[in-house]
This record gives C-alpha cells, structure tokens and sequence, in this order.
C-alpha cells in the first residue's frame, strides 16, 4: 500500500461501509496538484489508526467522492512520548512537527516557559496539525500526535498525574543528574519536559520536581532547543523498538 | 569561560605563547559585527582541542592582535562515530553539520550512492568548515568533526579497517536486520553509513557487508534521510555519555 498516494481523511468524514467524500485542501491537492482521475486507487488514512485503499468515483474542484475496497486498523501503540516544549519563536515548530510524527510520539504540547518568548495560542492551531499530516503521508504513520497547549509549570506540574513517568530536561550544571536513557522511555507513558531556548528557572524545576517529575540530562553539552527535542524522541523511539517482543 | 564571545583561531595561527592574530572573518565579526574594543576578554578555540582566554591588544579592520591569558586542552575524545552520508542535494546539509558538532561527531563524511544526487566534490568544501565553526562557537565543543569524502559503497568498503566497528543503516523490508543501540557506538571508533534519501542498492549493501560492515535498521519506521542519520548521532553520543566513567 506504501506506494499509493496518500491523502488524510478525517475521522469524521470516514465512511463507515461504501463510499465516502474527500473535501478541502487534500480534495484540492488530488485534483489540481497530482491530477487524479477516476478509476484510480488511493490510500486514505485518518490520522487515528485507521487505513484503507479507496477508489476515486468523481471528482470536482475541492470535493472528491471516493470508493472503499479495503480498510485495516492499527490499534493505537500503549504509552509512548509526549514532548513538552517550551514556547519560543517558530523557527523550528514545523520541523520538530514533522519529526514528531516520524519518531512515534503520542504527543507534543507546548507551554509557556518564564523564559520562553510568549505563550502558545489557547488552542492547537490548525497548521500545526495540518504539518502532522503531510508528515504522516511521507513516512505512512497511521497514529498522528495529539496537539495541546498548557500554561505555565505549575499547569504541567497538575498534568503530571496522567503520565506514568515525567522527566525534565535540565542542564544546570554541577547538578548530577541522571542521564536519559532509552529504557527510562520504552514503557508506558512518557512526559518530558523541554525548557525554551534561554533554559529553565532553578524556580520551575522546583515546582515540577515537587510534583515528583524526574530532573534528567542527555550529557554534558548544552544542546539547542530542537536538538534536545530531537534526541529524546531518538531515544524514546529506541527505547520501545527495542522493547517490541519481535526483537 | 562559556559566557565570552567565542572565536575560532585556526590551529595553524595558534601562538604558543604570548600574543597571536586573529584574521580574516572572525576578525570582521568581532570588530564590525560585536564592535569589540581593546581590553575586552574573548575566548579562542582552534577547534582540535586548544581553547583560552585572550585580551583584544589593538583592532583592525580584518586583523585583530590579541594577548593569551590562559589556555587550556582537551584530548581528543577516543574514538566516536563517523557518519558517512550518502551524498544528496543540499537542503539540510548544513542543519546536519550542525547537529553533528553538537552530538559530538568524530567525523562527517559524504560519499557517491548510486542512488544519490550525484556525487561529493573532491575535497571537503570550506563553507561545510565554516558551518562547524559556527556550531562550536555556539555550543562551546573544543573539537570539531573532521571532514572528508568518499567515492561509492567500494571506497567505504577499502576504508571499513579503519574503524573498530561499521555499520550500515538498512531499512530493508523483511530483512530482520540488528536494530542499532547505543551500546554498538559506546566504545571504540564506529562507521555509520546512511543512504541517499532514495535508498541503499542491494549491491551496495552487498559490497559493504562483504567488508564485514553490519546492516542494521533505526526500527520498522521508514526515516527521512536526515532523521536517520540524527537518530543514529543521537544514539551514538548517548552510548559514549552512558560509558563515561563518572556516570
């Protein structure tokens, strides 16, 4: 199936038996961008598990009516990593999105860090998500992250409960800390906190320990921000791949 | 020392002892971009282990005398992995020579797949220098990765003896490949050869396992080439970090 093109189609619209409808930016791309015609097959994916091949019925400008002729559902993967990372300018967001996605988090989240610059909108906005999906179709992931915004430590701190380890990345120095590892990641539910670029308050860590969130480093090297992010989801994917009972 | 303005001083220009010369483009970056004065404490690195303390003596425009203060050495680290990456077109060239200073790299070498976008030039290029220097002075490593190029997976081949252990990233459907763990990268100097974001040919993987180079996999997901290949610096600086004696 890897070899079909790809197309999101949301949850809501997928068609539960027979024949459904693509409608908007990804009705548009099939049309006007790769110029599909009738007749031919596509992979579908909702973002949440589910996959199928379709074949394309009729098309219009942004609406497409589509044909199942299979489906196939991958259960959502227990546990995994959810990146928390504090706000900073957009830079690099998109491209942590897409690596996200590539690395199997569950989810990313973005706070609003002492040191940060602002805050995240209230709500996840839609390009983000938007860059979740056109990663999913390059690397056929079926499970998309889920996007949230929280506030500020103490918003993590009261969170802190749902997850069954939280760690935080924190480099001060002459602080001991543990070193993250691969198996600190590969059961259950991760959460692991990532400071802005400017780092973490000696006051905010304090919060997020009281809420018995382990202080971690990834070694000696203070790393950029999206390099830090990017390690620990490395080590979060190594961690349960390496867990998987096929190895 | 991590809050001064930091510099590179090639090794070549590297005063044993008393005052040295900064030229060229650092010198106009300290003197026309930072506007640094006479009297100012900077720090100087040569990039192969060798960073101090120096006083700015008098500035020129692309010339600036500078007294040594202090100095100090860091060996170069025992082994290390040396990524060689499948030569390919230049869009995150300079993102993953970043990433490499920041991991700790001990080499970065681009080499001509059969799939990939053509081939290296004949000598490392001094822009892909300069972006290392760049990444140094941002996350204060005293050595740079060393640069170098390759012909195909027959050159990589000839080369395999000089590295303890070599490894080739091979995502292979079906082939139930050695996932890749840090513990592989922890001792000794270690070969990772990534592909072309197109792929490795069997031939090639052939070539190089007959040099006794091992195929390994990241996991079942299918990586980006630049994500590979940040995942495997990742894993690589984690296994030295979870050697280090005082941990």
């Amino acid at each position: 199936m890897a070899r079909l093109d790809s197309f999101h189609l949301p949850p809501e619209a997928w068609p539960d038996q027979g024949s459904g409808v693509l409608a908007g930016a990804e009705a548009r791309h099939m049309v006007k961008v790769l110029r599909l015609s009738p007749g031919r097959e596509v992979r579908c994916f909702d973002g949440q598990g589910r996959e199928g091949v379709f074949v394309i019925r009729t098309t219009k400008k942004d609406r497409v009516d589509l044909d199942k002729v299979s489906e196939s559902f991958t259960p959502r993967p227990e546990g995994g990593l959810t990146l928390a990372l504090g706000w900073t300018k957009a830079l690099r967001r998109s491209w942590l999105l897409e690596k996200a996605v590539e690395l199997d988090a569950a989810g990313i989240l973005f706070w609003r860090a002492e040191r940060g610059q602002g805050g995240p909108p209230d709500d996840p906005k839609e390009s983000w998500q938007e860059k979740l999906i056109q990663a999913a179709k390059q690397c056929s992931a079926t499970w998309l992250p889920e996007l949230s915004v929280a506030g500020n430590a103490r918003d993590l701190a009261s969170i802190a409960p749902r997850y069954s380890r939280c760690y935080v990345l924190w480099e001060e120095s002459g602080a001991q800390s543990k070193l993250l590892s691969p198996s600190d990641l590969a059961q259950g539910s991760c959460l692991v906190v990532v400071g802005p670029e400017g780092g973490l308050t000696e006051a905010e860590v304090e919060t997020m320990r009281k809420a018995g969130m382990v202080a971690v480093t990834l070694g000696k090297r203070i790393l950029r921000y999206e390099t830090a992010a990017l390690m620990a989801l490395a080590l979060g994917a190594h961690g349960r791949n390496a867990a998987l009972p096929d190895r």
